[in-house]
């Protein structure tokens, strides 16, 4: 039902998740955000609401389609703790525990699955804690990975994107020692994911010839092999396979010249080949706004870039902005993947 | 004789480097630059003010001191090119040839020797291209390296500072392949170049107490390890040395979050581990002004923070801001160090 609501993964309920989750319902109407449900626990978002001092009247739906109605006047959820074993523990903003880590892990689980089952038109995910996940079992580097084998994704293939109002990036490696990089980097991984990346743009970002600039690994992008050899080893070869494959690619390109207000208007996403590397230059520029895109799902997913900040959680100092900006974008995408079906 | 003018080197002369001095000496009046000489070729000083459509009378000084009684209606230059065997050859942008890398090393060697020597306050220097030199015999990373060792510096102990209005960044680690640097990082070498950052920054730049902020080399800081274990090992004992010995240093910070406005008020400089850590993030922010400046000298050296730029030599359209920023930034060094004298 791609006409469905998105939903809200809540997050861990000791982060900033559900009074996000509240905020962003808050703002729908001045931001104009397509209607949502939060997959979590009612009576932690009622809670949340009321220490942010917000006026958000919470409701519980049995479904995604069941939000419809009533979103305009209370944040809809579908309330998994009601029927879980891990509920009834104190609201404690700022200190996680199992039972919350459990919680979490419930919410994220039952709204990636409403979603792959076609019951919401997208899944927005809160910001959870991969300590406290793997405290309690939960064996994936991260969400993106976990909702990529809810969706038959094999890891590799699902792409992580940083997209905010100034820049998009891809970081081809992720959560990997930086000693380990120039290793596990590979011209089939690049092309892979830069593939993805693309065709990605054109389905759900409405980019119908998508400019790749490709980053180098090595300081100046190795000045013809003097500062590194995997420029010219690695990553040339995957701006050439990419260019025979009709992609509009450049590069490898010095990293540290790449993200300025000129540089980047010659490009519609940057690919780096490390974490830093990319999410530098969009928390430099982004920070408030920068939203976190899983490409190549059969689903759409996005969310807030940030994370728990168990330090500020129940303090009202969180800023709704990159939540507003996941749940707009998530709208966004349906809207523009479904028009060409 | 500390009162002396600065003296910039001209740099590559198919560069973007005499255009620029031209420049700054035109704005000079208006961006209230202290006095300074060109060390390189009057000849081309001429015609690159020709060719960018500016007034600049161009005039033979002997000496830096010579330099004080005409800098406010000519631009003073310590002509080299007449004394030496390179001279005569054709000015010709964007087309760099030996005679040109030659000209560029007699005059960075002549300006360094005029600062050394006490004839000039401060050594500006113009961008070279480091391939061209190699191949007339330069055998020096950069610039920064031929200067320490012309003031009898240790390579090790000259270390670079990017500084512009937004964030000043020094990178521990700069011209090598990215795969080296987890290797080449040690507690010594990161301790031993921030306390020269931090001696610097009081000397020169006016900072009783400077905020050291210390970035990780791996995604997070390495998640307390579990991402690379030089965060631990290597990177939290120079942290711990640097506070022993009585200097704020905080860290290892992850890098992507340590960029954005409201954290860059927490420190004075970010000890950056690599190249592209240090580069991308003030080059996002103070592209257009940024400023290479050499600590642990006994001269006082800046240098505009981008290269020959061959490409667009000659044409009007490189912009002067960062050659004025150095130009404006060793002058309020020379006042500053010698407020202490």
């Amino acid at each position: 039902m791609t006409s469905g609501p998105i939903v809200l993964s809540m997050g861990d309920p000791a982060g900033v998740g559900p009074e996000l989750a509240v905020a962003a319902w808050a703002l729908s109407g001045t931001a104009g955000l397509p209607p949502f449900a939060v997959v979590g626990s009612r009576r932690i978002l009622e809670q949340a609401a009321l220490r942010r001092g917000l006026h958000a009247p919470v409701t519980s739906v049995a479904t995604p389609a069941d939000a419809l109605a009533v979103f305009d006047t209370m944040l809809p959820v579908i309330d998994v703790e009601s029927s879980g074993t891990w509920g009834g523990s104190a609201y404690t903003p700022g200190e996680p525990d199992d039972a919350g880590a459990a919680l979490a892990l419930a919410s994220l689980t039952h709204a990636t699955e409403l979603t792959r089952d076609g019951q919401a038109s997208a899944l927005v995910t809160g910001p959870i804690a991969k300590s406290r996940l793997a405290s309690i079992g939960f064996d994936y580097p991260g969400q993106t990975e976990f909702v990529g084998a809810v969706c038959g994704v094999a890891a590799q293939n699902a792409v992580m994107m940083l997209a905010g109002p100034h820049l998009r990036v891809v970081p081809i490696t992720v959560h990997i020692p930086l000693a380990d990089v120039p290793h596990v980097l590979t011209t089939d991984l690049i092309v892979r994911r830069a593939i993805i990346a693309a065709a990605a743009l054109t389905r759900d970002f409405g980019i119908t010839n998508p400019r790749l600039a490709l980053a180098g690994l090595n300081p100046h992008a190795g000045e013809d092999g003097r500062m590194g050899h995997e420029d010219l080893a690695v990553i040339a070869p995957a701006v050439a396979a990419l260019r025979a494959a009709g992609i509009d690619a450049r590069g490898p390109l010095p990293a540290d010249t790449m993200f300025h207000a000129a540089a980047r208007e010659t490009y519609d996403v940057a690919i780096c080949m490390y974490h830093d590397q990319a999410l530098i230059p969009i928390k430099v520029l982004d920070f408030d706004e920068g939203v976190n895109v899983t490409l190549g799902l059969p689903i759409i997913r996005t969310s807030p870039d940030h994370g728990t900040a168990f330090g500020i959680a129940g303090t009202g100092a969180a800023r709704p902005g990159a939540t507003v900006a996941a749940i707009a974008m998530a709208g966004e995408c349906v809207t523009r993947r479904h028009s060409h079906d």
